[in-house]
């Protein structure tokens, strides 16, 4: 970067909002996913406008721009893949408005999904969308990936929530798009187009999200069985009722493997469990939900239901599905996280075939994730310093999100695209879809700073 | 038309999808908005391939081509703008899959709201948009306005439950967007890029929706107010309680009157009526949501809220919504019927400040709507063939539009902007996001042949 170029960039931000030492870039060249890229300053904005000096800055001389919130992402959306600047957004972290009255909340892309939680709380709302890092990422995160996570089966992703969104242009022009109306059919909804775009089309700067009522009670059940298909089928038994839980998640057998060893749980040798939770506003309907599911796993042969009579029994049911983090700590293995998404019934289809596969290429894999939306997590084990292993994992991924859209799904359920999917876009997207993305991308990015590198674009 | 280009119009449908009868493009100069203009000619496409084909020579030849369902739309998207060929969707009707397992069935953009309802019936689904006009209007119509209905406040709209789409772009390239489940984070969302478009980016060939089981129970109140202002505190008191309805609509005091006077209905003289309808699946849970809103409605000083006890009784509380159609008949004047949209905060103080732009401009009008999602009626009454009522119309209506604009709404909450609005786009939309639409419209197509003439576009 040119002095003359660092001391605009200077001049925009003040000093204590740039970065060129090594140790900060260092810390910028990589998210949560396994790529890694550093760039060449970063900077943390902290208004609008100067994040449209910046962008029109870098347009004009071409620098790449990174933006970047809390780097939790499992894509590499935030690794500045083609140097450059990375923009950190979570100096911009206020939430600007809650309006219970009209059911949304403004917030800066950097506020921290947890501490909007918690300002909603008092009022009894929430933002549903919960993705597993809620603690740490921001919000301006949850709407370049259209995150979702446990609740999505009953409360959708992101996407669903966005109302309005103030964005910069790669040319420095600022533009608001959707509306603080819980309808609109006004011109191209551009709002929800920048949903999921991963920091491609613009830099989000405010974000509208609509809000939901807390439901005031839960229920939950844990269901046992010993073949996978008969887990298949319980979810399909659940689709076709009039139920729609607010939690259904799945288990597999390897999972539940790993979790007796090397989380010291006391779980049965089972093919899948099913946990499932309903939610509503009384009591005796949240029972009512839970009591229908639970005939319907026990007419799918679930081997055992416990229904939960109480929260703490609740959380006991819960500590299988909650140990699955610490216990990959135990395993002392690399593991590449996926988010396949298949649809419902596809999921024990797939699940046989992912252990078949796994079989074939030499390397172990476990399943667990949403089954009530079809978004599984299959995670791979391998030794990253066993360069037979390695070598064996591409192409076990590639078959992995092969056999996924083979089935109807998709690539990504939550995570996104970024670097780590890119190169499988063309199993899900026909070649006049992806022309589409790149025409899109190059009518409002013409010189490709946005985020260069992500999702087969260009730049 | 050249014979050239009609001869190969005709090798492409065959002469029984091609017309130039006089009697037939009379039809296909309107729909239900007041705008006309005739096409050149008219096709009914019946296949993706036939639609690609058209479009190729459209394209290569600068034809217009304006898409067409059931023509029931209320902003001039399928009026011809332009002139050139009306590409009507119709014959393209059949329901391709109905899959409950994967929650979703596939359709064709001719189908009928109303069909793929009762085909979804038997398996106690339902599609929840519910455009007033479902019984006739298609389903490739309501992805194209982003259509909703009464039921929006609980179950959203068109957007919310379109999964996939295969559209045919103005090149005729085909496209297959979107994902066959309940989540995708996979490249730019192409597929709610297209819901709303108007037919302005491309013809959509297939849809993929999502459906939802249809509730077993409801329950039906309607309450009475004598002053607007408590009827808003009313709905601002639901918006922050737990509850959300299924039915939120409100009445003001002018349609009441004219209820009164023209469709004989014993209605009191009042500022508003709210009809709430809740749903759920056991008639406890129903009654006890109806119940809470029923308190609420007191404590906002309602005169009077009547529960209905039978389905016989909730019939009768719909009567005066019911009757507004049928009213406008009897009343042998014009109509202008708007759907502007806004926060829920904001509805009182919009019903009061179109009362008196009603008046300054001297042309009565009346407001019935969907409150629980801000979605209004404003019917301004006049008479058509008085030259002076008819010069006061146009900016009564831009002074509603910067209204809702003022107060943070929207110019369309169900209907979509085509001709009908396209003047008042700047109102919502600042100068950044026109150009963004414009630049989106110029990558998909180039020559604006899409549906041109509508929503500010180019063409």
């Amino acid at each position: 970067m040119d002095e003359k170029t660092r001391q605009a960039l200077l001049d925009i931000v003040g000093e204590e909002n740039f970065t060129e030492n090594i140790i900060d870039l260092v810390s910028y060249t990589y998210d949560a996913s396994s790529y890694e890229h550093r760039p060449d300053c970063a900077l943390w904005a902290i208004s609008t406008e100067q994040v449209s000096r910046i962008l029109s800055m870098a347009n004009e001389k071409g620098i790449p721009v990174t933006p970047r919130g809390a780097g939790t992402g499992l894509g590499g959306l935030a690794v500045p893949a083609r140097g450059g600047i990375v923009l950190d957004v979570t100096r911009m972290n206020s939430i600007l408005e809650i309006c219970i009255p009209d059911r949304l909340a403004v917030v800066q892309p950097g506020v921290v999904y947890a501490d909007l939680q918690s300002a909603l709380a008092p009022y009894g709302f929430f933002f549903p969308p919960d993705p597993a890092s809620g603690v740490v990422c921001t919000l301006g995160g949850n709407v370049a990936t259209n995150a979702g996570g446990l609740h999505a089966v009953k409360y959708g992703t992101t996407r669903d929530y966005v109302l309005c969104l103030e964005a910069v242009l790669a040319s420095g022009e600022v533009m608001r798009v959707g509306a603080r109306t819980m309808k609109t059919s006004s011109g191209y909804d551009l709002c929800r187009f920048l949903v999921g775009s991963e920091g491609t089309l613009a830099v989000i700067t405010e974000i509208t999200l609509k809000i939901a009522p807390q439901p005031s009670h839960r229920a939950t059940a844990l269901a046992v069985f010993h073949k996978l298909e008969d887990a298949g089928q319980a979810v399909t038994r659940v689709m076709h009722s009039e139920v729609t839980p607010s939690v259904l998640e799945l288990l597999d057998g390897s999972v539940i493997s790993l979790l007796r060893e090397h989380a010291h749980l006391d779980l049965p040798e089972v093919e899948a469990l099913l946990l499932v939770e309903t939610d509503g506003m009384t009591e005796s309907y949240v029972r009512f939900q839970l009591t229908k599911i639970a005939e319907m796993f026990r007419g799918c042969n679930a081997a055992e239901v416990e229904v939960a009579a109480t929260m703490r029994e609740a959380e006991l049911l819960w500590k299988a599905r909650k140990s699955i983090g610490g216990m990959m700590g135990a395993i002392h293995l690399d593991y590449a996280p996926e988010d396949i998404t298949v649809p419902m019934s596809q999921i024990a289809t797939f699940l046989r075939r992912s252990e078949e596969l796994s079989r074939v290429h030499g390397l172990d894999l476990f399943n667990f994730g949403h089954a009530g939306d079809g978004n599984l997590h299959t995670n791979i084990l391998y030794d990253g310093k066993d360069p037979d292993q390695v070598a064996r994992l591409e192409p076990l991924l590639y078959e992995l999100h092969k056999l996924a859209c083979d089935l109807g799904g998709t690539l990504s359920g939550e995570h996104g695209i970024g670097m780590t999917k890119a190169k499988y876009m063309p199993l899900e997207h026909d070649p006049t879809a992806l022309k589409t993305m790149r025409k899109l991308k190059q009518a409002l990015d013409p010189n490709n700073i946005l985020n260069p590198g992500k999702m087969m674009l260009p730049g």
